[in-house]
Protein backbone atom coordinates (compact mmCIF):
# COMPACT_ATOMS: atom_id res chain seq x y z
CA UNK A 1 0.00 0.00 0.00
CA UNK A 2 1.30 3.40 -1.25
CA UNK A 3 -1.50 5.79 -0.98
CA UNK A 4 -2.03 5.69 -4.59
CA UNK A 5 -5.01 5.09 -6.59
CA UNK A 6 -5.63 1.99 -8.10
CA UNK A 7 -5.04 2.58 -11.87
CA UNK A 8 -1.46 3.86 -10.95
CA UNK A 9 -0.91 1.01 -8.41
CA UNK A 10 -1.07 -1.48 -11.20
CA UNK A 11 0.80 0.52 -13.82
CA UNK A 12 3.65 0.62 -10.78
CA UNK A 13 3.70 -3.05 -10.79
CA UNK A 14 3.62 -3.63 -14.34
CA UNK A 15 7.12 -1.18 -14.26
CA UNK A 16 8.06 -3.26 -11.32
CA UNK A 17 8.42 -6.70 -13.08
CA UNK A 18 10.47 -4.92 -15.58
CA UNK A 19 14.25 -6.02 -14.95
CA UNK A 20 16.55 -3.36 -12.99
CA UNK A 21 13.25 -0.94 -11.75
CA UNK A 22 12.65 -0.88 -8.36
CA UNK A 23 10.10 0.39 -6.79
CA UNK A 24 10.91 4.42 -6.85
CA UNK A 25 11.91 4.14 -10.52
CA UNK A 26 8.53 2.53 -11.51
CA UNK A 27 6.54 5.27 -9.42
CA UNK A 28 8.91 7.67 -11.30
CA UNK A 29 7.96 6.10 -14.91
CA UNK A 30 4.32 5.72 -14.05
CA UNK A 31 3.63 9.04 -13.21
CA UNK A 32 5.40 10.04 -16.35
CA UNK A 33 2.99 8.35 -18.08
CA UNK A 34 0.11 9.68 -16.32
CA UNK A 35 2.04 13.40 -16.92
CA UNK A 36 2.50 12.25 -20.65
CA UNK A 37 0.39 13.52 -23.50
CA UNK A 38 -3.18 11.39 -24.25
CA UNK A 39 -0.94 10.26 -27.78
CA UNK A 40 2.00 9.47 -26.23
CA UNK A 41 0.48 7.30 -24.08
CA UNK A 42 -1.45 4.80 -26.59
CA UNK A 43 1.10 5.20 -28.55
CA UNK A 44 3.38 3.40 -25.81
CA UNK A 45 1.01 1.00 -25.21
CA UNK A 46 0.02 0.12 -28.79
CA UNK A 47 4.19 -0.35 -29.22
CA UNK A 48 4.00 -3.03 -26.67
CA UNK A 49 1.29 -4.83 -28.32
CA UNK A 50 2.81 -4.37 -31.77
CA UNK A 51 6.34 -5.54 -30.66
CA UNK A 52 4.86 -8.96 -28.87
CA UNK A 53 2.53 -9.93 -31.79
CA UNK A 54 4.76 -8.58 -34.85
CA UNK A 55 8.23 -9.88 -33.51
CA UNK A 56 8.53 -13.63 -34.44
CA UNK A 57 11.41 -16.05 -35.02
CA UNK A 58 13.18 -16.54 -38.27
CA UNK A 59 12.46 -20.08 -39.42
CA UNK A 60 16.20 -20.21 -40.15
CA UNK A 61 18.44 -18.28 -38.00
CA UNK A 62 16.23 -17.82 -35.01
CA UNK A 63 16.78 -14.44 -34.86
CA UNK A 64 13.96 -11.43 -34.31
CA UNK A 65 11.92 -11.09 -37.25
CA UNK A 66 8.83 -9.40 -38.39
CA UNK A 67 8.45 -12.23 -41.34
CA UNK A 68 9.13 -16.20 -41.20
CA UNK A 69 12.35 -15.57 -42.57
CA UNK A 70 14.46 -12.78 -41.85
CA UNK A 71 16.22 -9.63 -43.55
CA UNK A 72 19.52 -10.87 -43.15
CA UNK A 73 18.66 -14.68 -43.80
CA UNK A 74 16.87 -13.57 -46.90
CA UNK A 75 19.41 -11.14 -48.39
CA UNK A 76 21.37 -12.08 -51.54
CA UNK A 77 24.21 -9.84 -50.98
CA UNK A 78 25.19 -11.68 -47.09
CA UNK A 79 28.03 -14.68 -47.50
CA UNK A 80 25.64 -17.96 -46.95
CA UNK A 81 29.48 -19.57 -46.53
CA UNK A 82 29.67 -18.45 -42.78
CA UNK A 83 27.53 -18.16 -39.79
CA UNK A 84 27.92 -16.39 -36.67
CA UNK A 85 26.59 -18.02 -33.58
CA UNK A 86 25.25 -16.22 -30.25
CA UNK A 87 23.67 -16.22 -27.83
CA UNK A 88 20.33 -13.57 -28.46
CA UNK A 89 19.19 -11.26 -30.84
CA UNK A 90 21.09 -8.39 -28.72
CA UNK A 91 24.25 -9.72 -29.84
CA UNK A 92 23.50 -10.30 -33.39
CA UNK A 93 22.48 -6.21 -33.30
CA UNK A 94 25.74 -5.58 -31.76
CA UNK A 95 28.06 -7.19 -34.09
CA UNK A 96 25.70 -5.75 -37.09
CA UNK A 97 26.78 -2.37 -35.65
CA UNK A 98 30.03 -2.65 -36.37
CA UNK A 99 29.37 -3.22 -40.29
CA UNK A 100 32.48 -5.18 -40.97
CA UNK A 101 30.39 -8.82 -41.04
CA UNK A 102 28.82 -10.21 -43.90
CA UNK A 103 27.87 -14.02 -43.13
CA UNK A 104 24.58 -15.03 -41.47
CA UNK A 105 23.50 -15.56 -37.98
CA UNK A 106 22.30 -18.32 -35.84
CA UNK A 107 20.93 -17.34 -32.43
CA UNK A 108 20.38 -19.88 -29.41
CA UNK A 109 18.63 -18.33 -27.59
CA UNK A 110 20.58 -19.09 -24.14
CA UNK A 111 23.44 -20.45 -23.19
CA UNK A 112 24.01 -24.25 -21.44
CA UNK A 113 23.77 -24.00 -17.75
CA UNK A 114 23.06 -26.91 -15.69
CA UNK A 115 22.52 -24.86 -13.10
CA UNK A 116 19.89 -22.55 -14.43
CA UNK A 117 18.18 -25.87 -15.85
CA UNK A 118 19.78 -24.77 -19.81
CA UNK A 119 20.59 -27.83 -21.19
CA UNK A 120 21.57 -28.21 -24.56
CA UNK A 121 18.54 -29.85 -25.83
CA UNK A 122 16.88 -26.03 -24.54
CA UNK A 123 19.15 -24.20 -27.41
CA UNK A 124 18.62 -23.93 -31.27
CA UNK A 125 21.50 -26.88 -31.42
CA UNK A 126 19.64 -28.95 -33.34
CA UNK A 127 18.26 -26.33 -35.72
CA UNK A 128 22.34 -25.17 -36.23
CA UNK A 129 23.19 -28.58 -37.39
CA UNK A 130 20.47 -28.77 -39.82
CA UNK A 131 22.02 -25.87 -41.68
CA UNK A 132 25.38 -27.37 -42.47
CA UNK A 133 23.99 -30.69 -43.86
CA UNK A 134 24.45 -29.26 -47.18
CA UNK A 135 27.89 -28.26 -48.18
CA UNK A 136 27.04 -23.90 -48.51
CA UNK A 137 28.65 -23.43 -45.19
CA UNK A 138 32.45 -23.48 -44.47
CA UNK A 139 32.91 -22.04 -41.45
CA UNK A 140 30.89 -21.34 -37.95
CA UNK A 141 32.06 -18.71 -35.81
CA UNK A 142 30.95 -18.99 -32.16
CA UNK A 143 30.78 -15.57 -30.71
CA UNK A 144 29.24 -16.69 -27.64
CA UNK A 145 30.34 -14.47 -24.01
CA UNK A 146 34.15 -15.23 -22.73
CA UNK A 147 32.30 -16.40 -19.51
CA UNK A 148 31.88 -19.97 -18.09
CA UNK A 149 28.85 -20.78 -19.65
CA UNK A 150 29.36 -19.01 -23.14
CA UNK A 151 32.70 -21.47 -22.86
CA UNK A 152 30.96 -24.43 -22.32
CA UNK A 153 28.64 -23.59 -25.14
CA UNK A 154 31.18 -22.98 -27.18
CA UNK A 155 32.94 -26.19 -27.13
CA UNK A 156 29.62 -28.17 -27.13
CA UNK A 157 29.15 -26.90 -30.32
CA UNK A 158 32.38 -27.39 -31.45
CA UNK A 159 32.47 -30.99 -30.58
CA UNK A 160 29.26 -31.28 -32.74
CA UNK A 161 30.44 -29.45 -35.98
CA UNK A 162 34.37 -30.40 -35.81
CA UNK A 163 33.22 -33.80 -37.33
CA UNK A 164 31.03 -32.41 -39.96
CA UNK A 165 34.28 -31.38 -41.73
CA UNK A 166 32.98 -27.41 -40.98
CA UNK A 167 35.89 -25.23 -39.83
CA UNK A 168 35.06 -23.61 -36.22
CA UNK A 169 36.32 -20.64 -35.03
CA UNK A 170 35.82 -18.48 -31.69
CA UNK A 171 36.06 -14.80 -31.27
CA UNK A 172 39.62 -13.28 -30.20
CA UNK A 173 40.40 -13.13 -26.71
CA UNK A 174 42.26 -10.14 -25.12
CA UNK A 175 42.71 -6.87 -24.07
CA UNK A 176 39.80 -4.61 -25.14
CA UNK A 177 40.57 -1.36 -27.28
CA UNK A 178 41.26 1.23 -24.70
CA UNK A 179 41.84 -1.02 -22.12
CA UNK A 180 44.86 -0.95 -19.57
CA UNK A 181 46.97 -3.67 -18.66
CA UNK A 182 47.51 -3.25 -14.86
CA UNK A 183 43.56 -3.39 -14.58
CA UNK A 184 43.35 -6.75 -16.85
CA UNK A 185 42.42 -9.51 -15.09
CA UNK A 186 45.22 -12.91 -15.03
CA UNK A 187 42.99 -14.72 -17.57
CA UNK A 188 42.37 -11.88 -20.01
CA UNK A 189 46.03 -11.24 -19.69
CA UNK A 190 47.32 -14.83 -20.42
CA UNK A 191 45.01 -15.51 -23.44
CA UNK A 192 45.71 -11.77 -24.78
CA UNK A 193 49.51 -13.63 -24.86
CA UNK A 194 48.70 -16.52 -26.02
CA UNK A 195 46.95 -15.18 -29.11
CA UNK A 196 49.21 -12.91 -29.82
CA UNK A 197 50.43 -11.62 -33.40
CA UNK A 198 53.04 -10.92 -35.48
CA UNK A 199 53.34 -7.08 -36.22
CA UNK B 1 19.81 2.40 -36.83
CA UNK B 2 20.59 -0.12 -34.61
CA UNK B 3 19.77 -3.32 -36.46
CA UNK B 4 15.92 -4.01 -35.05
CA UNK B 5 13.08 -4.95 -36.68
CA UNK B 6 10.94 -1.95 -36.90
CA UNK B 7 8.14 -2.57 -33.95
CA UNK B 8 11.45 -3.84 -31.70
CA UNK B 9 12.79 -0.14 -32.94
CA UNK B 10 9.38 1.29 -31.63
CA UNK B 11 9.29 0.27 -28.72
CA UNK B 12 12.58 1.05 -27.60
CA UNK B 13 12.15 4.60 -29.06
CA UNK B 14 8.61 4.80 -26.17
CA UNK B 15 10.76 3.47 -23.54
CA UNK B 16 13.69 6.05 -24.43
CA UNK B 17 11.08 8.96 -23.82
CA UNK B 18 10.80 7.76 -19.89
CA UNK B 19 13.20 9.82 -17.63
CA UNK B 20 16.45 8.30 -16.95
CA UNK B 21 16.14 5.71 -19.59
CA UNK B 22 19.05 5.54 -21.73
CA UNK B 23 19.30 3.38 -24.68
CA UNK B 24 20.97 0.36 -23.30
CA UNK B 25 17.77 0.08 -20.67
CA UNK B 26 15.39 0.84 -23.50
CA UNK B 27 16.91 -2.08 -25.23
CA UNK B 28 16.82 -4.12 -22.30
CA UNK B 29 13.12 -3.59 -21.36
CA UNK B 30 12.13 -3.84 -24.90
CA UNK B 31 13.41 -7.47 -25.12
CA UNK B 32 11.71 -8.02 -21.85
CA UNK B 33 8.43 -7.35 -23.41
CA UNK B 34 8.86 -9.25 -26.16
CA UNK B 35 10.10 -12.37 -24.24
CA UNK B 36 7.16 -12.03 -21.29
CA UNK B 37 4.03 -13.72 -21.82
CA UNK B 38 1.73 -12.13 -24.69
CA UNK B 39 -1.61 -11.59 -21.61
CA UNK B 40 1.51 -10.05 -19.13
CA UNK B 41 2.34 -7.83 -22.08
CA UNK B 42 -1.84 -7.07 -22.99
CA UNK B 43 -1.74 -6.17 -19.43
CA UNK B 44 1.33 -3.72 -19.43
CA UNK B 45 -0.74 -2.24 -22.29
CA UNK B 46 -3.94 -2.18 -20.64
CA UNK B 47 -2.19 -0.87 -17.31
CA UNK B 48 -1.21 2.27 -19.21
CA UNK B 49 -4.32 3.13 -21.15
CA UNK B 50 -5.96 2.66 -17.82
CA UNK B 51 -3.42 5.24 -15.99
CA UNK B 52 -4.05 7.80 -18.82
CA UNK B 53 -8.07 7.46 -18.92
CA UNK B 54 -8.94 6.95 -15.46
CA UNK B 55 -6.78 8.89 -13.45
CA UNK B 56 -8.08 12.79 -12.89
CA UNK B 57 -7.45 15.55 -10.75
CA UNK B 58 -9.31 15.84 -7.67
CA UNK B 59 -11.43 18.77 -8.18
CA UNK B 60 -11.04 20.47 -4.69
CA UNK B 61 -7.07 19.33 -3.97
CA UNK B 62 -6.16 18.55 -7.38
CA UNK B 63 -3.64 15.72 -6.26
CA UNK B 64 -4.55 12.34 -8.54
CA UNK B 65 -7.72 10.57 -7.99
CA UNK B 66 -9.93 8.09 -10.05
CA UNK B 67 -13.34 10.30 -8.69
CA UNK B 68 -14.02 13.92 -9.47
CA UNK B 69 -13.02 14.36 -5.74
CA UNK B 70 -10.26 12.32 -4.27
CA UNK B 71 -11.20 9.76 -1.42
CA UNK B 72 -8.91 12.37 0.79
CA UNK B 73 -11.27 14.99 0.23
CA UNK B 74 -14.59 13.02 1.18
CA UNK B 75 -13.12 11.45 3.53
CA UNK B 76 -15.63 12.29 7.61
CA UNK B 77 -12.16 11.07 9.31
CA UNK B 78 -9.60 13.60 8.21
CA UNK B 79 -9.40 17.11 9.79
CA UNK B 80 -10.65 19.77 7.57
CA UNK B 81 -9.11 22.45 9.49
CA UNK B 82 -5.09 21.75 8.12
CA UNK B 83 -4.18 22.08 4.37
CA UNK B 84 -0.60 20.39 3.28
CA UNK B 85 0.49 22.00 0.28
CA UNK B 86 2.71 19.59 -2.15
CA UNK B 87 4.59 19.61 -5.09
CA UNK B 88 3.13 17.16 -6.45
CA UNK B 89 1.36 14.10 -6.01
CA UNK B 90 3.99 11.90 -5.04
CA UNK B 91 5.10 14.11 -2.18
CA UNK B 92 1.11 13.34 -0.97
CA UNK B 93 1.93 9.67 -1.09
CA UNK B 94 5.10 10.07 0.52
CA UNK B 95 2.97 12.17 3.71
CA UNK B 96 0.46 9.63 3.50
CA UNK B 97 2.88 6.77 4.21
CA UNK B 98 4.44 7.85 7.28
CA UNK B 99 0.29 7.79 8.39
CA UNK B 100 1.09 10.72 11.43
CA UNK B 101 -1.12 13.42 9.48
CA UNK B 102 -4.79 13.57 9.01
CA UNK B 103 -5.49 16.69 7.27
CA UNK B 104 -5.77 17.65 4.07
CA UNK B 105 -4.08 18.70 1.18
CA UNK B 106 -3.29 20.69 -2.00
CA UNK B 107 -1.06 19.68 -4.92
CA UNK B 108 0.51 22.88 -6.87
CA UNK B 109 1.38 20.72 -9.41
CA UNK B 110 4.61 22.71 -9.62
CA UNK B 111 6.72 25.21 -7.89
CA UNK B 112 7.57 28.60 -8.72
CA UNK B 113 10.63 28.56 -11.28
CA UNK B 114 11.16 31.68 -13.63
CA UNK B 115 14.05 30.39 -15.46
CA UNK B 116 12.07 27.16 -16.70
CA UNK B 117 8.84 29.76 -17.15
CA UNK B 118 7.14 27.97 -14.66
CA UNK B 119 5.26 31.32 -13.08
CA UNK B 120 2.71 31.30 -10.08
CA UNK B 121 -0.28 31.51 -12.68
CA UNK B 122 0.96 28.14 -13.55
CA UNK B 123 0.46 26.67 -10.23
CA UNK B 124 -3.14 25.54 -8.86
CA UNK B 125 -2.70 28.69 -6.00
CA UNK B 126 -5.58 29.83 -6.77
CA UNK B 127 -7.13 26.72 -6.46
CA UNK B 128 -5.86 26.86 -2.58
CA UNK B 129 -6.74 30.31 -1.87
CA UNK B 130 -10.22 29.95 -2.98
CA UNK B 131 -10.37 26.98 -0.18
CA UNK B 132 -9.45 29.02 2.66
CA UNK B 133 -12.22 31.62 1.77
CA UNK B 134 -14.85 30.21 4.77
CA UNK B 135 -13.37 29.91 7.99
CA UNK B 136 -13.11 25.90 7.77
CA UNK B 137 -9.07 26.44 7.60
CA UNK B 138 -6.55 27.11 10.76
CA UNK B 139 -3.45 26.11 8.57
CA UNK B 140 -1.53 25.53 5.54
CA UNK B 141 1.71 23.85 6.12
CA UNK B 142 3.93 24.41 3.22
CA UNK B 143 5.66 20.89 2.21
CA UNK B 144 7.37 22.13 -0.81
CA UNK B 145 10.72 21.20 -0.70
CA UNK B 146 14.12 22.56 0.81
CA UNK B 147 15.24 23.64 -2.38
CA UNK B 148 15.17 27.41 -4.19
CA UNK B 149 12.34 26.63 -5.89
CA UNK B 150 10.66 25.11 -2.95
CA UNK B 151 11.79 27.99 -0.78
CA UNK B 152 10.39 30.62 -3.10
CA UNK B 153 6.86 29.13 -3.64
CA UNK B 154 6.40 28.61 0.23
CA UNK B 155 7.32 32.58 0.80
CA UNK B 156 5.17 33.52 -2.45
CA UNK B 157 2.28 31.68 -1.05
CA UNK B 158 2.68 32.53 2.56
CA UNK B 159 2.71 36.34 1.88
CA UNK B 160 -0.76 35.86 0.12
CA UNK B 161 -2.50 33.53 2.82
CA UNK B 162 -0.78 35.45 6.10
CA UNK B 163 -3.51 38.34 5.21
CA UNK B 164 -6.39 35.85 5.56
CA UNK B 165 -5.57 35.30 8.76
CA UNK B 166 -4.77 31.29 8.18
CA UNK B 167 -1.81 30.36 10.34
CA UNK B 168 1.07 29.22 7.33
CA UNK B 169 3.89 26.60 9.00
CA UNK B 170 6.80 24.88 6.90
CA UNK B 171 8.26 21.46 7.38
CA UNK B 172 11.23 21.78 9.80
CA UNK B 173 14.48 21.60 8.41
CA UNK B 174 17.26 19.83 9.98
CA UNK B 175 19.52 16.89 10.47
CA UNK B 176 17.58 13.73 8.62
CA UNK B 177 17.12 10.77 10.60
CA UNK B 178 20.42 8.33 10.80
CA UNK B 179 22.22 11.00 9.18
CA UNK B 180 25.84 12.22 10.18
CA UNK B 181 26.29 15.80 11.49
CA UNK B 182 29.83 15.22 10.07
CA UNK B 183 28.77 14.98 6.35
CA UNK B 184 25.39 17.68 6.92
CA UNK B 185 26.24 20.73 4.16
CA UNK B 186 26.19 23.75 5.74
CA UNK B 187 22.97 25.51 5.25
CA UNK B 188 21.03 22.00 6.52
CA UNK B 189 23.86 22.17 9.91
CA UNK B 190 22.64 26.17 10.57
CA UNK B 191 19.08 25.69 10.01
CA UNK B 192 19.36 22.42 12.06
CA UNK B 193 21.22 25.08 15.09
CA UNK B 194 18.23 28.22 14.38
CA UNK B 195 15.22 25.39 14.88
CA UNK B 196 16.85 23.63 17.59
CA UNK B 197 14.64 22.21 20.08
CA UNK B 198 14.66 22.67 23.83
CA UNK B 199 14.84 19.02 25.62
Amino acid sequence: MSGFVQPLEHLIECFRRLPGIGYKTAVRLAFCVVDMPAADAEAFATAIINAKQKIKMCSICQNISESDVCDICLSSSRDKSTICVTENSKDVAAIEKIRDYNGLYHVLGGLISPINGITPDKLKIKELLSRLSDDTVKEVIIATNPNIEGEATAMYISKLIKPLGVKVSRLAYGIPAGGELEYADEVTLSRAIEGRREL
